[in-house]
């Protein structure tokens, strides 16, 4: 099988062009993707719980772990006593967190708009809708 | 940003259900999507640097190098002096890595048809052109 033709071999490709795509533009901001997509759920929606963010981003509960350790380490999120289940954790944002989110969500648009304009509309509609299709697929 | 606009979120939960789909199909021959990137570039090529293969797989050679030392005690590949240049070395394929190939493709067509037949021939054509495309931008 030509590699060319090979949707495992071409998704991996494309997505290491745009995950190092998206590191460069969040550098300046001193982030990840992976914790852009922390304070992005975050700022949607207040706070959450480790086990909300594993769900959303799709991640292992040991590697959300990881990442809030080097957040906080950075002061832009606080783990706090959840005051209704004194049991459990709940992730918020520090100001420093919160502050970001104007620059860092124009940087992840530049970076959309890189990688999609090299597309007519339609076929960028195509791409994304596919992708939707195929991230459920298989589990 | 909703995630479910954003091309890095798509593209890495996509490719994240692919892999699982192809180490799964992968799993009943005891190799991964890296090594059978590799027996694939051997099976079209015959034999390799380390180098032409960290290539044809956009992988770092350290990457490389640890897929190759598993596929080595697997006794799937065998490094080799090249004759033409004793300082380098040449991977090949063994005997036992030389005969997986027919069962192998089968299950990468397998899992290929399963990806993509969520999709009409035209959409999935358009799928593939895109990924393509991306893959080779932002370097």
């Amino acid at each position: 099988m030509e590699f060319n033709n090979c949707i495992n071999y071409l998704l991996t490709i494309a997505q290491h062009a745009v995950f190092v795509q998206t590191s460069e533009k969040l550098a300046k901001y001193d982030i990840t993707p992976g914790q852009y997509g922390v304070l992005n759920y975050l700022w949607e929606n207040g706070d959450a719980t480790p086990k909300d963010l594993a769900a959303a981003l799709a991640l292992e509960n040991s590697t959300v772990s990881g990442v809030l350790d080097r957040m906080q380490k950075k002061g832009l999120i606080d783990r706090r006593i959840d005051e209704e289940d004194r049991r459990s954790v709940r992730i918020a944002l520090t100001p420093k967190g919160a502050a970001l989110k104007k620059d860092v969500l124009q940087a992840i648009e530049e970076m959309n708009e890189a990688v999609l304009g090299a597309f007519d509309k339609k076929t960028a509609q195509t791409l994304l809708a596919a992708l939707r299709v195929i991230g459920k697929s298989g589990g």
